[in-house]
């Protein structure tokens, strides 16, 4: 049984720094990784703000967000 | 092998929220997780500074910041 971690991201420097860091440092046998690049899936960017995700890149795990440094508003991707 | 992981934090909800959820989440098989109250061990600001950290909570991964939520300047630490 392993637990839910997304990745929010739009594809900018600071996004894929994190992803290619954090995001891939997270331990697998525990948490299931989704990435989801809310510039090309803007369907998902409510889901995004119900979690309480401000900015880009994010991570949301166990339903908590966490942000990590800015690369973009969440309103800006709108 | 593994790489080397450094979380910064300060005590606050905020730092022990990311340390609960962001730090344990790494997957320790591949990285070695160090855990410094910057609150307590004041000496370790610099490396801090030098490592490009702004505020706690804070994870540097390979050398490089990612700053998560946030909880308080390092310069309020001082």
């Amino acid at each position: 049984m392993t637990a839910k971690a997304i990745f929010y991201h739009a594809g900018c420097p600071v996004c894929v720094a994190a992803e290619d860091n954090v995001a891939k440092a997270i331990d697998s046998s525990r948490y299931t990784v989704e990435v989801v690049h809310l510039g090309n899936d803007k369907s998902r960017i409510g889901e995004a703000e119900a979690a309480g995700v401000k900015s880009v890149p994010a991570l949301v795990l166990d339903g908590a967000p966490f942000h990590i440094n800015f690369g973009a508003s969440l309103s800006d991707l709108k």
